[in-house]
């Protein structure tokens, strides 16, 4: 593993552990790397709309989460300024959704991540489209 | 009230009490009728990202939520397929969210519907656009 | 009509000017404020795709146009950023388009703007959203 | 060659020639197969804004033109229902612009396709994400 490799990887599982939603939402990391994020989360009661489908919010949730590790994944502060999904097939409790979140393009301080949720079937449940900004600073304080 | 707002309301309220997600995130409707809907929500400690701030995901969520009140407002199943938002501003801890969602235009079985995500203050914080796609049926079951 | 308004009505027509699409599309300058612009286009034979309606490419170049003139009103250089098109209804040759751009939010250097694109029944033929953000400078030298 | 890609290469020529636009911009299929298309375009004079840099619409159309040949390249009328678009880099005068499309997932009738444009220099001008439903009936008629 490289070290920015590395160093993705420790950032992406400090911005876990400070996150209120992490843990809320039963977010596991599975690959952090420079530029890229893949995690994991189960459908649970609590996250079902009234059709008794993964609420949208929910889905875009894990991917918006996918993202903000993959755009942060060099240690500088970055946020997400615009996203956009396309939602192609349900969610169902007790399925667990995996999103990848891979760096499409960077230009300046801005950047373009690409993020695809899956189920455990691969089947696409929704492809989302984040923009981010850097802001500035560290994420983590140096050791 | 006309019996439009009057079956766009009962829709909204019968919506959320079906949601595994309504009482997770504690969603009130403050108003609901015909292509429209109104909705709060106080951002929690379980609501906020590793900056201390309410994550992407729920404001995306509160958003989502006040759109499919909006498009299902005639009582005909309709689905999100796609969604924008741009962040404007950060949500805190103990913020009373408010999203606005109106109907910008409806075209065959396709609508689209503007969402505006204040706080208390009436300061923005993310702007929304959904586009839906009608499924048939009710949602609702006649009397 | 206020300073703002008259500013802004000079900055669109001097934006327009400079163009080489400004001439090329035809693109009519109806009105021009504070955050807001009006302008109009013919759908040509040259604007047509495969199925002789108009290019989605065409319509998104005037929601664009308008935006532009929208979010730099105020004098100062605003760039696009990112933008989201929902299509509707077919744009037909002779049609004269209309896209009218209004600012949904300022935040910072950030701004969002609204965009609908109506033919001349008035049927809406497109909405767009698109998030811009101030560079800095003046687009008209003082007099 | 498959014969799924020569099919999808035929559509898109086809489509090309039957289109005001594709004369009009001078685009030019770089290549075309089953769910993917890479087209090209000069930055002319005409496609310039005020600041003397491509149109944000120019941007857009030629991604939107490969979307249009990625999502028909099964020869099934498919139509673009949404589209977003972030636009990274500035494309001047007489650079060369490539857009590549590639499909993203298929479900059912709606489809999301990725699209790069990018310039001479290989630098990333634009990131677009297309979402298109089919609506039935071939492209081509049958020899």
């Amino acid at each position: 593993m490289s070290e920015a490799d590395r160093l993705a990887n420790k950032v992406a599982h400090v911005m876990l552990s400070r996150e209120g939603t992490g843990a809320a939402w039963g977010i596991q990391i599975d690959e952090a790397r420079e530029g890229y994020a893949r995690i994991s989360m189960t459908v649970r009661k609590d996250m079902l709309n009234g059709h008794a489908i993964a609420h949208g919010g929910m889905i875009f949730a894990l991917a918006d989460t996918a993202f903000a590790y993959a755009c942060n994944s060099r240690n500088v502060n970055t946020v997400a300024q615009q996203a956009s999904i396309a939602f192609l097939a349900p969610g169902r409790e007790g399925d667990r959704l995996t999103a990848e979140a891979a760096e499409v393009a960077v230009s300046g301080r801005s950047g373009v991540y690409a993020v695809t949720v899956t189920n455990q079937a691969g089947e696409k449940i929704a492809v989302f489209q984040g923009l981010s900004r850097s802001t500035g600073g560290a994420v983590l304080a140096p050791d």
